[in-house]
């Protein structure tokens, strides 16, 4: 299954070190013009060898739109892309292209489908984000017409984590530092930590916060479509995403209902809520408020110490793993949790009110 | 969106003071013996009144089967069945009829339909789970003929948590007590603090923990029909569900790559995980190993103090919840997490590989 | 696959003999006035019994809403219905349990499902198409708001053909007559050739021809979805469909470009078509003029003659099928295609512009 | 929605005079070897001038496999694939880009869309097909494995049809003319015929028939899911079809029930039917007879004639389409047919028996 939405519907193709990674937006709009620059934009945060705490796999991630677009404008028809692989080393893979990397995806694809594609991950990679991120700059592209801007940030590294508020979060700090927190000093904190890991041939997890402001009450389904339910799974297709919660979220587990209920109250005639433990959502419908949730990501499973593991003929083996690799996922899973957000709500506007 | 899945696929319908709650089930194959008893059993778990710390609504629930079976077996047809409304009592929400009680689903479905079936919360309510109760036992039933048990637990309520490790976890001991915590020192102080909250009007949340035995390597999907991502879905489309994980999740945000992967031991010359953070997945299908998740349960929102909200008529109002409510849902959830995670591995399974 | 659409979603269930037909409606937008009669007069026009012509198996097909309506209106939520089987002969069908009657689905399903619920068919049934009324009478419902009507009629029976061009017809005349034939005099040819066959144990098959106007140009989707497509999934389910064709169709196949070509022409300043050999339908996508299509039938499978046929064991036999049936389906078939019909279309209109 | 399958499933893009057609398979098996030989053999069927009674532009429709296949085989990944375009004349349509060509999707998709790819025909055009042709081929492939072979056929071109009965058709005869007819004589006259219209600028229609045989009994899905519904739907997605019957069809309207009934018999110990007018499927599923169905195609529509028709602007116009036209697409639709026969039933049967 590599579509994703019934309205706004994505797929994607391509592996780490196949010719090209790409996909097909189907249900954009006609008559939508493309901010070519934007995408790419987005791409850029996205990129590796972006920065100093990233790997250093040397990728342009210049796409090429293939269809779809006449003239600048959407014409209904579906766009498809490509994004050039130039920078792949395969030669890396090829001593261990019979083991399987501990916490990696070689052994269970391997048990599913009963080959592999040992070259950088094959399809399991992360790169795949890539095209990800491009059809969710056109989702944004959608959703910005209507008002809904999404913001994404690093809020959690290891202990390291963002003390101000949500509400009060200057969002123009996130791209100012490599690490896309929005709290300076922690940033800092944060990027030496990642540094010294990054040293250690380690690598260590850490949490994304979203908002998503502007999306107005009454989105969402009920039932099995609820928006907390959609939300969940996109994020939860991200790799190495390993939880998710929205408003108050496990931080609120010790609270009782009499401290988390969220009031209603009016406020320049408009009803509103005086908190907003509930991130937006109430009965799998937003209310008007700015929808909130995080995601976990795991630490990054390619680590440069000696690791005990198995191979495909099912022989004990010790592995080291070689290749350019991320210590900390989460600065670049930033622009993909946006993507996925913005083509989930894209989804669901895009559905109608039913 | 009232159907859930796409070869085991159920859809609901009914309200929480309609006639009826029913459902169809639709792909479960030919020829399977179903135990109306066992059926029977799992809605039992999940009844009101069925303790001293749930609501006291009584309802039988007892299920009808309209179709799809002949003889005592499945036939291949869409399954067809209701169950009745007995108890409810309309004229208790008489009063809050135009008032949109806070964190509950009034105003946002108020917000999405421009109308509202006021009795009860409707279509919102959680009675609605009683239908998924009775599709997930016929998901258990194709589960327990491939030697895959599903066993959930409450394993936090407030403070009170769950210390010994799920490995080790003895889930006979889970039906023993009512709250569903299989250790039953836990479970007295969880006992005790609902009762407290019951009597002080107010409500209290927790954490289902969820353990799935028996699921072969190789099940799950890539990109964007991840094990995960599957599970989140059906696990955050549940009345006040807020967070979910899988593996070591949001506690190991703070351990490294080196702490967390795990390693790959043979085992009766099998291929195993020597620790299982990854909670039986990696790259988004099993591992073999036992698949463990967590779904966040907030407080109950329906409290008897008296809070500030908004009418219909965009006047503030005070208001005081009468009927029948649970202080905490967490022990009646456990059922329907089992019951979502039956009908997600069914649908994943019966789907054949792909 | 017991649903069909995507935005108005309809999924059904019941077999001919069991206790109940039944179905749930989702997608259906809120605040619809549901006309009860209406609905109920739907359903007596596919009723058994209802003519001297049809089976005599005397069911009253009456409807009853289970959820999803509240103080005569639709709420959003999905709407459950059943109609009770009062008439059910089960036995009629005992000894014919385990022989395969010819050209009907009990060898197929037999071979799919490795069991049968011989009783009347189960659910291969026509019998199942009462339900597929009911949904149709709502999608109806959203579509005369719309300003959309459907007008299906009997326009052939074995050799007994309508004359009169299609833009010319009354069908205010189709329900004045048993057969359903908007032409009186050809309506009364088929009758009593119906009624002869019907002495003589035998059966005939033949087409309904229907008729979409008010539906505004611009409907439908591109490439696989094209609303003729859709058109022709929806009637070939029905059962005893064979063949399908929409605007000239078959009867144009040896006409030239030059002769079958619609031009375009400006009447009252808008651009119609000056023919309609498109039955209204260009590149998928519906052109603003009345949409049409035709239907086949075959002829019913049950006849009292001896046949040859196969048993479950391997076993020769001469069978002489017993029961009530309809010596021709194709009266009863109108209201089932104007159903199918309505809930294309219904799908397509609720889904927006995409 | 441009997503055709939900097991195997192809999304395709691309306009007719756009860089690239291209497309997404998923669903494909893993392990599967992909005979690019053949691939592109059946591309060739489908190619522009290809003979001397097709259009003259001049496209090798060469396919780039860009994932998916590993090594020769497939590996479980979606296959992405372009096909270049490498002739398109868009000066050609420069002077028609605001006139709606008649009986062309010109006006419904600008009515659907609000705007217009004119250049020949951009997403609408057949030339899209190839894409088709080339996932077509893999399903092939799939199929091949399992026994199934798809032969499909020219049978009437105006009033030139094929004479002797399906059984008996060699189908090896089909290749070896332009026009696709197994039956050499008539393929003469229809191909004299294709030529004298083009002659004078006019166009045909005509009928392909189609034939699978190993098809085993069982295939299918009951009620909205039945094999001729599924097949109706993907040949009424074919650009210029118009109409759709199987087994006997709209010849056998005038037969009764007693001359249409297919009998059971035994041969070779194996139960099959005497005759074959269900054209293999019974309710809805396979009954292990050949499959057997036609699909109307209509003339081409654009022809060298002068036509009244419409501009953009509301204005009556003449138009004169220039430019390189097919008289006849019924000898090019015979691969399409087959492409989309063998998605169906690739589809079908990767779903499992459900």
């Amino acid at each position: 299954m590599n579509t994703f939405g019934r309205n706004f519907r994505f797929t994607s193709f391509g592996e780490s070190h196949g010719a090209v990674l790409g996909g097909i937006i189907d249900g954009c709009p006609a008559g939508l013009t493309v901010d070519f620059d934007f995408v790419q934009r987005e791409l850029a945060r996205r990129r590796p060898a972006q920065s100093a705490i990233t790997t250093q796999r040397a990728e342009k991630d210049k796409v090429t739109f293939l269809s779809g677009i006449f003239e600048g404008k959407t014409t209904g028809a579906p766009i498809g892309f490509i994004i050039e692989n130039n920078d792949a080393q395969s030669a890396d893979y090829e001593e261990i292209k019979n083991i399987f990397r501990p916490s990696h995806a070689d052994f269970t694809w391997y048990k599913k489908y009963g080959m592999r594609d040992f070259r950088g991950g094959g399809r399991s990679s992360a790169r795949e984000t890539a095209a990800r991120v491009t059809a969710g700059a056109l989702a944004k592209i959608i959703l910005a017409e209507k008002g809904i801007a999404i913001n994404a940030f690093t809020s959690q590294i290891g202990t390291y984590k963002i003390s101000i508020p949500i509400e009060t979060i200057d969002f123009a700090e996130t791209e100012t530092n490599d690490v896309r927190c929005p709290q300076p000093d922690v940033a800092a904190k944060m990027i030496d930590y990642i540094k010294q890991l990054k040293e250690e041939g380690d690598s260590i997890g850490g949490v994304v916060t979203c908002a998503v402001s502007g999306l107005c009450a009454g989105t969402g389904e009920p039932v099995f479509g609820k928006l907390q339910a959609r939300l969940a799974a996109a994020m939860m297709s991200i790799p190495a995403a390993h939880g998710f919660d929205y408003g108050i979220g496990f931080e609120g587990v010790t609270l009782k209902g009499s401290q988390q209920n969220d009031e209603f109250v009016l406020k320049n005639g408009k009803t509103v809520t005086a908190t907003n433990n509930s991130g937006g959502i109430q009965g799998g419908i937003s209310n008007g408020m700015s929808v909130y949730f995080r995601v976990l990501f795991k630490p990054a499973s390619s680590i440069a110490c000696p690791q005990q593991t198995v191979d495909i003929h099912g022989q004990a083996q010790t592995i080291n793993i070689a290749g350019r690799h991320d210590p900390c996922v989460v600065p670049r899973a930033v622009p993909v949790v946006e993507a996925m957000a913005a083509m989930t709500l894209a989804d669901m506007i895009l559905g109608g009110r039913k």
